[in-house]
């Protein structure tokens, strides 16, 4: 178990004995956590904010990425004067399950000290979070303030809400469903595909030597990327300008700057990310379907639920679109429990999670002070 | 020139000499063409309908397939008692510049009797409306009564309209665009970056030997095809119901009838449809901006024509949006064109110009027969 002291940023990592029993059937043991921690929990042990990241994100919430040296991936949310800020919060960011930034994954290794690979079992939204539960008990953090995530980060924190209704006393889901539409499995299946399709990817047996299949994941994230701007914010961003030069080049260069710019999306992505992690961590969002796991009624995943939650998506969102944080809100509604629901304007579609977007702050500062003051 | 006598459908191929100036600057020469007629040139020379095709659709719009064995693909809109008539209609189908079943494209055979490959000029939809229009003059066909198509065919219509305006007296542009979006161009990349991601693309010259990069040709296709269906139809169609199996399989096999979907489709369209042929097609399409060829007013495009338009949309479709046909309409009302316009409800999104969709065969057969007993 490293640790530091720094008060802020603490990267931390710890294994567990387990076992940590999985919906598949499988388990896993031991189990590894990379983590990151802000602030100090308080002596009620009251004021803990569990912050739980996306598909490509990382325990790095508010400090510098240690490979592409880049602020945190929700600075904008986290730190001092900001909505979730370390001198009033103990505020945990875990790596996922099946990521590759050093919890448990595909690229960590497994008892014969080789990296599990393709033998990494198959996991669910549901196992993400039995992890973060089982990471907390031993952090002996029994009751969360809040639960905060967007995109697959809010699928967690709905999980959570259903899983583990008394530990958790506020939760924020933020561009979120609360299930995989076909079209979202469509668009996941499309990447894995790319993936698979790389002679690099080898069945996944690429870290011993060899090249890994960086070609495959590009195109991958090119794809996904496509799906987290709006048609609007591309338009406004790139329209058909051309990038670098005056005319068309009669040739399969990159001409427009949108053409460019997924280029470099496909390719600054492979430098920081693991393709398996890629695969696994996509076959979990897409098994993921809350009413499915309670009788087919979403509402039932939150009846009689004591935890305050705030539902937040943005208008050109149609990756998760408005329509989907409504069916969550309306299932909140059968099941009793308390709700506050904002649909934001924003140009820049999904992403706008990440973004520098009118009202977002205020509206997390606002629901989560409100909890804190009652 | 191949020939043959039959009435209906007779696939045809001839070889004009040439020179095709292309956009590009370069020129080719000679010009192979494939097409499909149906029906006989009436005496006036006056009931000839050409029938452009979409990226990936070919001359046998109302003939079996060659190598799929499937019926044409517009066989509810062309054939007896249909609105384009071969009792009625001389019907003309030609494979477009650049793709691959006869016509002049990268696979067809250059002068030093190998295929083209990379060495295939790229092209624009003007050079492939002109070539279309070299056909008809050496056809003798100076006017024609219709020019209709969707999808990119519905660009080919637009941009016959403003090349040739005495040559069209009516116009049948179906779920289309007058430009390439950010949007439009960034699936495509994603698609031309698979296709050369693919270790058996080597530089596009895979005729003579080896194996064609049907892999990432396959992911291209699936990447595509999402785009042609709306959310609300995968919904429909498929949702998030398993594939042949009662519950998941904690696997990485086609869990779900979408996953089983799409890699069929990848993988069917491989067999009929040539890797370079997408490259350049999608190509032309990007570089598609007819505004722009007009000092930027697409108004220009249309200034005084005597063409009668029709312009139809879906309101599912989310690649060539109701609104970019809108933005069609008004500048051929700025224009002071002739033109009807509709969008049609259907759930099946873009492909929804293929299939029976009700009101689509009723809007083009009203609009023909106007035309005709004008």
């Amino acid at each position: 178990m490293a640790e530091d002291n720094s008060p802020f940023g603490a990267a931390r990592a710890l294994t567990l004995a387990g076992p940590l029993a999985l919906d598949g059937g499988a388990s896993l043991a031991p189990v590894d956590f990379a983590y990151e921690t802000y602030g100090a929990l308080n002596e009620s042990r009251s004021n803990a904010i569990l912050i739980c990241h996306a598909l490509t994100g990382d325990q790095h919430v508010a400090s510098q990425h240690p490979v592409t040296g880049k602020p945190g991936w929700w600075a904008r949310m986290v730190g001092e004067g900001k909505p979730i800020d370390p001198a009033r919060h103990f505020i945990i960011c875990i790596n996922v399950l099946g990521s590759c930034m050093g919890s448990a994954g595909p690229a960590s290794l497994a008892e014969d000290g080789r990296p599990h690979a393709m033998r990494f079992p198959v996991i669910t939204l549901r196992d993400m979070v039995r992890a973060q539960a089982m990471l907390l008990d031993h952090l002996g953090i029994e009751t969360l303030q809040a639960v905060i995530g967007g995109s697959m980060g809010g699928m967690q924190v709905l999980q959570w809400a259903a899983c583990y209704p008394q530990r958790v006393r506020s939760a924020v889901a933020i561009a979120t469903a609360a299930r995989h539409s076909a079209q979202n499995i469509a668009f996941h299946e499309v990447g894995r595909q790319a993936i698979m399709a790389d002679p690099n990817w080898r069945g996944g047996d690429y870290y011993a030597d060899g090249e890994p299949p960086t070609k495959g994941l590009s195109v991958a994230r090119m794809a996904a990327h496509i799906t987290y701007l709006s048609e609007e914010g591309l338009t406004e961003k790139f329209g058909r300008r051309l990038q670098a030069r005056d005319s068309k080049s009669f040739g399969f260069d990159a001409d427009f700057q949108i053409e460019s710019y997924l280029r470099h999306q496909g390719i600054s992505f492979v430098d920081r990310f693991d393709a398996n992690s890629y695969l696994y961590i996509t076959r979990a969002m897409d098994y993921f379907d809350l009413a499915e796991e309670h009788g087919g009624l979403l509402a039932n995943a939150f009846a009689g639920s004591s935890t305050r939650f705030c539902v937040i998506s943005f208008d050109s969102d149609w990756l998760y679109p408005t329509s989907e944080a409504k069916t969550i809100v309306r299932a909140l509604n059968a099941g009793g429990a308390e709700v506050s629901f904002v649909e934001l304007p924003s140009p820049f579609g999904h992403d706008a999670f990440l973004l520098d977007t009118p009202g977002l702050n205020t509206a997390v500062d606002g629901f989560l002070k409100a909890g804190e003051g009652a």
